[in-house]
């Protein structure tokens, strides 16, 4: 593993609140703690109740090809995705995974072939993900090993990593390598309204979720992918079943609850509009980008990315894209590592360099708590 | 992966109940599901409600080394341990999995050098779990590989795996080899009062323990290491957090309840005995023991292993061990593989060949609900 991603590791400030005006402000993880206020609006609709005797089971449906998910998550997955509109989930097969960092993981087993000698190479276009070189090469496996930016690879032998809209920078993205040998797994964590408009329904061979940036729940480390072929999920299936013989029924009954309370908040009667998710994320989004442009502007020394607005399927409106972050560039005469600037400044980052981009690049999360959020831009300001 | 490995999988009647008099007998798991009743006697005491709101953040504490354990569960473990005297707790770091197989995983890489050339070897005395090849090879890695039976093993650097009680065969064990060079992983699932009497406290280096064989709630996907040296927890740690960025905290907010039921049903007045998860448990396997020995005694063509009783520090009394699981040897003239033996009288069972051992033997959960294994021991008196 290179020493750049050992780099990326938990503080005593991650996932907290910040203490004081010149407190430490952590922005380092996508910790989604911002959704807490709308579930506590929710009452006791987000709640479940779990008795001591339920779940003891390794086994949630054996007449399902994945046998370790739970028949109500199955079906709470289909109804969000048909009513957002974001993915065709009819003719795939659901698998559940704990986060969608074991899936991705499933995922290279399954499409790497058993008996290669050599290990397959895994790539994605920079600014790509900071965890898909370490995830991707910790355990030295012989299946697979990471290759680094796809607009630099030669070979038609791959598998490419499609984030859409993209971590770090949101950016709406297909594949950049186009071979008859290559594969493609789909990393969708981010296609949901209250980041991008919906502008249709994503239909590919392996498509990763997770609820984390879905709903919030991060703790939870659930996801889900949505597969085509069968031999694939079946490769997956076995890859969860030898990484952790299943996925937690917990988080499954819990996700279930939470994604139906999502799904009712739109389908059933509710003239108060108060529990509408992608509502509530929409809105805080376009607010918080809207302080972070004027922010940057204030301060004069950064620049971020510019996106254009599309028609939403599901809202019925043009909207703008509010991406979980924001990619940050530091125009500042002398400045060369952005991470390194903010940090005099108490404001954690990650820096570009992870991403496979220039150290003048930062990657600062957009879902953090309002206060600590105000405290950011309030920081951000008064820099020059 | 050898092909064997490939043959444990999940059918159409794992986890089920059979349905009627001639239907197929599933054991070939260690599905816990005989706790279901206690914890259905246990009334409330076992229930947990999360609300939506809470556990969004991916952290649980951070002030801990482990920042993904939740403070209650890593209380409830010390305090178990404490009550039962299994294991020293107090000096150790606890690490938090989804289940023991991730810590497991965990633990190989935790102990393998990152540099190594060579993969490191990994072994276990056989009759061994017939997981440890299959999830130490899975993916090919360049840090450490399956070299098989410890007890043939030649060399000095090696990870060798003790499970004790022994999965499949019950036996109390140490490590067969002795090197300087040499690291030990201690799984100690079984190492508890209903499987075994507790004569002393373990203290190794890393001990792996797991819900599913303590509680029952396998579906939870719940473990946790006890590891002494803070360098090789932090690497354990490393390899969760790249692994699937923290474990359910669904899972642990429920399981730190579950443990809190079962310690208070010994710590707090409680007249009437009826919650007291080892003592149910304990009675119930002396009872399921008892009548399989006299069924293999009627069928006159198997055999089980013979234990000592010991006393019992937790008990205070001269106890016998009585397994999760049976490993049967089939001394029928003609029959070499006692699983295909089994099958045809729709009994499933683990062939001995996953064990390192002969086709002879197999494994039977001992775990399943009581109307699985009163037909099981029924159908065993009746084959001659």
């Amino acid at each position: 593993m290179r020493a750049g991603d050992e780099e990326i590791s938990v503080s005593s400030t991650s996932g907290s609140r910040p203490t004081s005006k010149d407190a430490v402000i952590n922005l380092d993880h996508g910790d989604p703690t911002m959704y807490e206020s709308f579930w506590k609006r929710m009452g006791h609709r987000g709640d479940i109740t779990i008795a001591g005797w339920q779940g003891i089971s390794y086994f949630s449906d054996v007449t399902n090809l994945c046998w370790f998910l739970e028949p109500e998550f199955d079906h709470e997955i289909r109804r969000l995705h048909r009513l957002v509109g974001n993915a065709v989930a009819d003719g795939h097969f659901v698998v559940v995974g704990t986060g969608s960092t074991q899936l991705f993981q499933a995922a290279l087993y399954a499409l790497s072939p058993p008996d290669t000698p050599h290990p397959l190479s895994v790539v994605s276009a920079a600014p790509y993900y900071s965890s898909y070189p370490a995830v991707t090469d910790y355990l030295r496996s012989g299946l697979y090993r990471w290759a680094g930016d796809a607009s630099a690879f030669k070979g038609n032998i791959y598998i490419e990593l499609v984030c859409s809209p993209n971590n770090p920078d949101g950016s709406i993205r297909e594949a950049v390598l186009k071979s008859e040998n290559g594969t493609i797994i789909h990393d969708l964590a981010y296609y949901w309204p209250q980041y991008t408009p919906i502008t249709h329904a994503e239909d590919h061979d392996i498509m990763l979720f997770t609820v984390s940036k879905t709903t919030g729940h991060a703790g939870s480390r659930l996801g889900w992918a949505l597969v085509k072929d069968k031999e694939v999920a079946k490769r997956m299936i076995k890859f969860v079943e030898l990484n952790s013989i299943g996925v937690s029924k917990d988080s499954q009954f819990r996700a279930a609850k939470i994604l139906k309370a999502i799904s009712d908040g739109y389908e059933l009667p509710n003239p108060k509009n108060k529990y509408k998710l992608f509502d509530f994320g929409h809105l805080l989004m376009s607010v918080r980008w809207k302080r972070l442009r004027e922010a940057v502007k204030v301060s004069g020394i950064f620049s971020l990315p510019e996106f254009q607005s599309s028609y939403c399927t599901f809202t019925g409106k043009r909207t703008e894209t509010y991406p979980a972050f924001a990619w940050l560039k530091c125009e500042k005469e002398g400045v060369e590592d952005c991470e390194n600037f903010l940090r005099s400044h108490k404001i954690l980052s990650r820096n570009g360099k992870h991403f496979g981009a220039a150290r003048k690049f930062v990657r600062i999360s957009m879902l953090e708590r309002d206060e600590t959020f105000e405290l950011f831009i309030e920081r951000l300001s008064s820099l020059t």
